[in-house]
């Protein structure tokens, strides 16, 4: 049994609030249960040194958890001078997986951040925030389509993420805390709208695990995306 | 005329959302119109190096904005390696008003931080922090007593704040960002609850100015405040 | 009674030694008391990257104090990595004073830095730091004078500063270092020549103040400051 | 055809040289054709702070590459304040990869750090890498036994890694430089002696993946780690 | 000629002001010609970590440069972060110098460090550091005495230093900026007052130097030194 | 007696490995006894800003350890956000040491940095990594005249160090770390193959050294350099 008493396929309740914050260019504050992470896309007139010149653009992302987001407070990252190592590889698998579905051609020479801020966490706030996170790159890509700044085409398909792991012997769709400080294993799947994937990342926190488990999972990762896409359909009227 | 058409003497609408965090010991999301700051207070059983063994607790804040709380996207300070002065300045401010009005002996050695994070940016940050901050340490306090680590009375006085400034040749209250940016003077104000003052800052911004002024934009902070004061009231069901 | 056995109202032994540090354009030795800030304003034929192209100068100000300055040592700021609260507070204040009297426009694409560095430290070292600070700018602004690099009158005013207190429940003029650690309110006035007010900033460290407190150390500071302003007419031969 | 000209599922020349490093407890130079790196086992007789008293040791890796380890001269990381997000990721894998297979209980309250530096880069650092830090683990866990200093049987099983990826449409084992620019995909498995997988990485560089080719570069690991496993059993003369 | 019209083995006018820093328990000003150093001896009631214990103290240096001691402003380092490799260089020359005449022993767990920071600098900085900084040692360890804080007689003998160069080809004696900026060769001499050597440094800017060229410097290093030691002598009354 | 049994004049064997680091225009792998360092050259196209436009090229140097290079484990520099005193003193020698034998205006608007990381340490490091920094290059320099790069002769000497001690009451050529952590007087000399000197820096550890002890190592010196310049000749095939 899980301690939130879902069924193993069974994601938290999951609900996508567009147009959260008023200045960005396209918001979304994203919640899976008590999980929420406020996602906002800026577009700015500049790229990197490194991409100048080249008529393409480029999309990042920036990750972070207020202080208090957590069960005990954490440190902030700026007081110890530098962002921690989680911090940068989930920041740096949000951006990949976004940029999977741009076409930076289209864009033409503008960057696009996305900030993913976490207002509260409670496990998977990866996944919520690439998730959320699209729908916040939606919005800004028709901010700039309605300012005729787009070359062509730039979003090629919806993207979504969700986590799964082996809780107590027993595959399950998108941990919770309670679940995730006690699995064995813990992987996340990020699939593209047409059900390619983007990355797959597992990680055995206890025992090693299996091919048949890593199968059982995707299953469940497969089942649950599905119906984040159609949450992000809806959220986005498309 | 005020760019929001309120009267020179007129708050904009406030909430004080208590309880907003659900990790934190105390919390509140408070907007001041546009202004929306979420202040979360953490009681930590531990003090600062220099205050070990003194039988006596502190209180402390942290301030930051999100990258798109703004008109335009702030760089996130930590990719910069520290904070800036004016984030330093506008904690240390929201730190030294809270301590104003707790008795650290009756907290026992005992830190508590309040995080003050802004969600959106129009004017007047960091008084509606201080404003927020005193109701999310209230909470604090009262989890603190229903646990019997107080040792003592250790709430003495409510305290709240606003700006007030000379725009356009006149004194107004609470100035929202068109107001701030094209004010003359800015001064922030900080009273307790009887009415006394814990600080006041006056900066002018163009032109220096009078005795007279000051006095006037004494007058509006006091009014100001004192709604305020009722709000928190409110707020905390006192 | 005061330590020094001062009157309330007796600023302490103020020296103004022009022309000390031989490199720069403008120099001053300030000494309130045993209070020792040297101030060296440097020119340079740079402004910062976002004024670049406008046509307008900048004049900035940096703070430190030696080691050794204090009672007990210190720490080197250098050493922990980067400047303290404390220290951005002043340096971005005597900057503020300082610019509230000079035109931008006159000095052209000229960067004007003031470096306060306090040799000895005995209460007031900002407000020392502002007033020797003043007598560094008005030479460098001569300096460039004398090579034809104003476009018009560059100096619009003088600018002076004093902190007052309640000490034992007496407001008092110019805070040394004893009665600074044990003063209920700490305030401190920027004034320009022509007796308008460039800042005030007013803390209770113990109890709140009142507004009559505040009124009785505006006025002590008033009569400090046109004294101080009269030794900077008389260190400049104006 | 590969530019190695190395058929589909054909590992790079492997080495695994024992001992290189004359001051550490266990050392392994280990050289996946051009991309050689320096495994040192370090044995500290210290854990870090939350873990002290807790009776269990704790396993870590640091990476870092040489500055002209590769193609064009890279910044030296010290020079730029801190790690990269690529340098901590991959040490957090290796870490995490160790520890998979240590009996922390069975240590002791001791650190043990594995240091990868590449010496030389030619794609594959973090499998290489991977593969020969459990040489050097292995020997310093010996040099543990030899002064009696374990409590039980500490090393659980071996683990080695390789990276696959989908180069021209197909799936190829152990990728070079040449090839990891040009993969459309790229995965890094990671196993132990026993057939559990440890950790999966898989990452669409231009277009997604599918389930097909997951388990084609999946079947591809698991043939190129049975043959990095003998090796290490050679290595180690088990 | 030098630029200074010395003689080729005369020192600049040179002063030790003894006792400068109020607050330090030992200091001194001192001027090699227009370089002046503020040298300030601090005692505390600690040792370095790796230190504790044993018995015994240390003795340290630290040396920076106002930003406008120079001709052209120099970057205040805290802004960069670090101190630079030449600040080190001098601060870790000036510690060895004073340990080399101090028995650490004899000051039991206690540590002094010797700020030394430059007001103004014309070459030379680091030698007048080092004959001002065994001034300031001199008095705080006569401040030790007086408080019984010695275990023995702790200062071993007199150190001073001063630097030649060849300069237009001829060995010159303590180089001013003008001529450090020319010269081929520059070479730094620390000598005990028994006429031991403690360091020396010899650097070739242009030409290599011969055998020959280094005797003559040090012979002119020697007969400086002589004199220094005989100012520092009448400095401290002995 | 010395512990490694050699004669006061004997160097340790030295190997200079060429072209050890396969990406680099110059390397080589260089052995004094123990110590071992890799030296990596490369040219970049490009100078520090400071020297953009001046027709003239830079050749700089970096040093680092390996963190188990030594006989306890060293902290990586860069998780303590900055190279140390020791490290920056030693790149900047080996440094001037090259560019003392360089005509910067032969190389054009380049910039040459030579790589000495230390792989094992027992005493010398800077020493071996001068000598061998040498040979790398000479191998740079080579392959840009094999580019036309050169606007002429840029390699104007070899130069070579070695390090010479008071051990024991004696003089003895290249000390090893047990030497040099008992030796009474620690030197260093740079010279170039005709016999100039570019660098010395004696130190004493422990009691003063006199001018005889000085003339003694330096007649070690001449030498022990006469036979790594030998060396160094053999290596490059001269």
């Amino acid at each position: 049994m899980r301690p939130s008493n879902r069924a193993n396929d069974q994601l938290r309740p999951v609900t996508l609030e567009r147009g959260f914050a008023r200045h960005a260019e396209g918001s979304c504050l994203v919640s899976f249960g008590n999980t929420k992470v406020l996602c906002a896309a800026s577009v700015e007139d500049r790229v990197p040194g490194w991409m100048r010149g080249k008529g393409s653009g480029w999309v990042t992302a920036e990750y972070a958890m207020l202080p208090r987001s957590t069960h005990e407070r954490m440190r902030r990252e700026v007081t110890q001078g530098k962002q921690s190592g989680r911090t940068l590889e989930i920041q740096r698998l949000i951006a990949r997986s976004l940029r999977a579905v741009v076409d930076l051609k289209a864009i033409g020479e503008v960057m696009i951040t996305v900030d993913c801020d976490v207002i509260q966490a409670d496990g998977g706030t990866r996944t919520a925030s690439i998730t959320g996170a699209w729908v916040a790159l939606y919005d800004a890509l028709k901010w700039m389509e309605g300012r005729s700044m787009l070359k062509g085409p730039a979003l090629k398909d919806k993207v979504a993420a969700v986590s799964c792991g082996i809780y107590k012997g027993k595959p399950v769709l998108d941990l919770d805390y309670l679940e995730d400080s006690a699995a064995e294993t813990d992987a996340n799947f990020v699939l593209t709208g047409s059900g390619g994937m983007v990355e797959i990342q597992g990680t055995a926190e206890g025992a090693p695990f299996s091919e048949d488990e890593l199968a059982s999972m995707m299953g469940l990762a497969k089942k649950g995306i599905g119906e984040l896409l159609d949450l992000q359909n809806q959220a986005v009227g498309a």
